[in-house]
């Protein structure tokens, strides 16, 4: 099997992915897209930057926007299981010569942060400020009604190497795309919270986030999103979907928000939370694999994505290409 | 067959039921529940009266709601299909020796008013105010989604009589339930515009309005009007459902307004355009016939209704009853 | 307005559509397709022919399947309301110079067969076999749901001309799609049941069928049959959707049968049953005419259809195009 | 707060439930009952004994099917993480008394049999064959779409001291009820998964099985079983619902088997997968904790539950009621 077994004792114990931190060129503009009309909530305000959350999490952010003159990534954080595993994860980082730091953030215990070894920016945190449930408060739902953030997907410009790594920090491959020809992988999928995935990988110049995915409850909340988005000015910000995809069973869609940052609206996908859960494989050139019923994706699906704060990116190597739509 | 044959050519054509005029107690609550909470849009509101329509219409109003000391219903009103058929039903009114009205309407052209032989006050018009379409306006929608009336259902204190003066009106039975022990008819629906009912006859004390419904396109929808109304104030609204019935096969919800109208949000019936479309006969003792899960209804269902403005009301003589919960 | 006025008193009197007869190249793929895929019942069958019913039909068939060499449409049929429009359609046919003739066909009564005047055979029956009702017979539905035919969509070389004499049939339009620069009408969606059509004519090379269309549910049900067509050998049937059109605001998907004849799934049209219904207009150049979400109908969905029995086709001379996925 | 905090490193690391053997007094019929209407899969059937597991499931089994002379629950089982979780159980249980043993089961790896201090039949395994994945196989799923195992519900005599001891097992309290007036715990909902719950515990004569709970992917899915059982002759097992409950926020239906062992079907539910998730409390008698439409549940809900393999029934002395349906 060309990708790791999992770590079942890994060095620190992270519950799941918990945030990402996207500076955007027109806080107003971001604020009409993630809150009006995707339906996130907002916590906190303030003239240079929003918090937001999904409507089932009590953690006090899934999301930050921030101002800035030029979009991108600043960060993708992670939430740990207890202090100690802070500690645990300022060694083992320390250990790989990576050199975390502990910084402030507002509304969150102690933050770790490091970069990765392609300079990912990462942060950790125990604690963060936890406020009370609205998932039964449905007059603050409009149609959309995002949940909980579910996962990130990045380019890398070498997956296996990307794999490699983040399987040594406890995420285990629940799916993987195998170039049959080489032997590589074009891209995995990795859970630390038992569904398909809370990080994924695939190919291409790296890093760079490729999308933020929610999660909704059905099928038809995402058709809601369409006919609002392509009814109040949105609709050159549907890139791709609906669909199925082969990988992961999950029904998807993908669009863009102001600045281009790639937000999947997602349902659908299982629970993968045995330690003996046996990986996917799928073949590169399988059809079925982007989407079950066939339809490729288009090539910007396939190019575009957000760079992250300072963080040069690598092209890949790697020849073998998905199929793309005309 | 307990029920008459449809009379295909009947003395004038209408087109399908239109709107219901309520007089209700509290008009800032009754716009609360109508506007706020189902999702009908304002089409004209003054301080003694509301006009709405549903998503779909394109006709200016599906409901009125006046202002007024005591709740009743004003008048139910059917379109017809050319002005013509306004003379036409005159004339046949006026051979019942019913008495028929020409009357003033707002947004309407002529339009004639009448009482059934029970004292039920029905309107007819050919022409309203068309306004521009907006279904597909999908920022306009919350949750609900009501697309458009569907139909009137009344208590009547002889079934079989109101069936047979609305059969000649061109309404014809699609299902109805009968009283095996007597033959008589406890129950029947009877359409004009080819699904299962533009109207509908309930055993009871009569002339009253049992409830008016809305069609909206999926369960999901009245799932969302439960979980809507049950944390924003509206629980005790909530009467009945959601349950399929076994008559229509509808998915349905019923609720009550303010004044304790009864409004069914209703989903998934059928079409029976044909002219030849067999109706479908239940038992009055079947406990599938309400509900086709099972569940039976409870006791206001088959009690509680709106009386119609100055029109007295009979009991009825029949002493079958149906299954009610206990 | 490019498009006529609706005829209100028509010659005869049209219901609905009621069935296509297709001949197919393989009866048992055919039935697998059909019958087992789609969900459609089966209530006749032969070693040449199957007859088919949607689960809300009490009409024997709405689609008939009949082996033979080579792939086409044998017929479209209608339902009239009585036998007496047989007669008047007969003697307007005729005052056509389009030379109609009585035919036998089992499970119907007296059946008029007519070439329309560009050659497209028509049918048009007022009594067909009415089999007992099996939409509350749950055990029998498949996900897929198919309730009802829906409508017939059609290529045409000279859409206004196919307009107009439809147009004198009764047949309304309640959207059509304008050239804007020469004021043609590219194409055109005509009803009878109340819904948004009964008959579409598309610019194209024609008379040729561009699709059958049958009515589910819920967009689910649509999802559904992806699943299934995707995970059981039939992927390569799968030509466009899901996707929401802007035309008619239905939610499709189109796929092709094993002789690629083009079947839509559909759902939530919406009710026009007013004869005063205005029709709406589209521009040909508007993307969202074909697509609500802005995606672009593949090559094949403008060029490809299946052609009628002993009928010539023409090609249009509209240069005007439409919006294509490169 | 009446409930216990979370054990955060708990004596031995349980995954999850994993599965129920039920004791049925007509294997064929309970076959058709799970297999042919509810969908679960057959893995493995012999004259005396059906495994089955659903469609998401890796596992070979999450029920097993038992002919016998008497209906009971002869266990529940849980996985573990690994081997060693199961030595580290079989100390702590031998350490509170309660005398393990090591015992063969048929498609699993060691398993540690435990009876809980009340009798209550425990297994506990860390290997069990895995079968390959079939959630893609569309074919396979009728309606309903049973996903996966979600959860046991008890009754318990003493609630709270059964939340303390599974406390001490490491499931951690997610929602509970309280009754005001004595302080105590009146039912409680506990998670290992990261779900709302893996078990509760309810009061009421125990311990005995109110129910197991299987996971939907959307509401759609439950009212397809609805139309299915009411209309296969299997309206009687229908016990209660379709409804949201206040609790837990999930969308249910509660059925019953052959036997009267009692089945929740049941979709959307929430994630509690961060340590620090607070409880919700519930007061007993807030009419929207059972239902949060309102309407309250049957008295045989509260009343009825299937005993446990040579296991006494204790009743509660708790005097406070929960609303009961009239």
């Amino acid at each position: 099997m060309p990708v790791p077994a999992p770590i079942l004792y890994p060095p620190f114990n992270i519950v799941r992915l918990s945030h990402v931190d996207y500076a955007v060129t027109d806080l107003a503009r971001s604020r009409a897209f993630y809150a009006d009309t995707l339906g996130l909530r907002i916590t906190q305000e303030d003239p240079d930057a929003i918090y937001l959350r999904a409507m089932e999490e009590r953690g006090h952010h899934c999301m930050i926007l921030r101002q800035a003159d030029t979009a991108c990534v600043n960060l993708l954080a992670f939430k740990v299981f207890a202090e100690d595993d802070l500690d645990k994860a300022a060694a083992w980082f320390a250990a790989q010569n990576l050199s975390p730091t502990w910084v402030e953030r507002p509304y969150q215990g102690r933050t770790l942060a490091v970069k990765d070894p392609w300079g990912m920016p990462l942060e950790f945190y125990a604690a963060m400020d936890r406020l009370p449930s609205i998932h039964q408060n449905y007059a603050l739902y409009a149609g959309v009604k995002p949940l909980r953030i579910e996962h990130f997907n990045m380019f890398s410009a070498d997956v296996d190497a990307a794999v490699a790594f983040y399987n040594q920090m406890g995420f285990k491959v629940t799916e993987y795309t195998e170039d049959e020809d080489t032997g590589r992988v074009w891209a995995a999928w990795m859970d630390r919270k038992g569904g398909v995935h809370d990080i994924a990988f695939t190919n291409g110049t790296g890093p760079r986030l490729h999308h933020t995915a929610f999660w909704v409850p059905t099928p038809l909340n995402i058709i809601d999103l369409l006919d609002l988005m392509s009814t109040t000015g949105w609709i050159a910000n549907i890139e791709r979907g609906p669909g199925r995809h082969g990988i992961s069973n999950a029904f998807f869609l993908y669009v863009l928000d102001p600045d281009g940052h790639r937000i999947e609206i997602y349902c659908s996908d299982y629970q993968t939370i045995d330690p003996d859960h046996e990986p996917i494989r799928w073949d590169l050139k399988d059809p079925q694999r982007q989407t079950l019923w066939g339809a490729p994706a288009p090539r910007s699906w396939f190019e575009e994505g957000s760079v992250f704060a300072d963080c040069p990116t690598t092209q890949s190597d790697m020849k073998a290409q998905p199929i793309i739509a005309p």
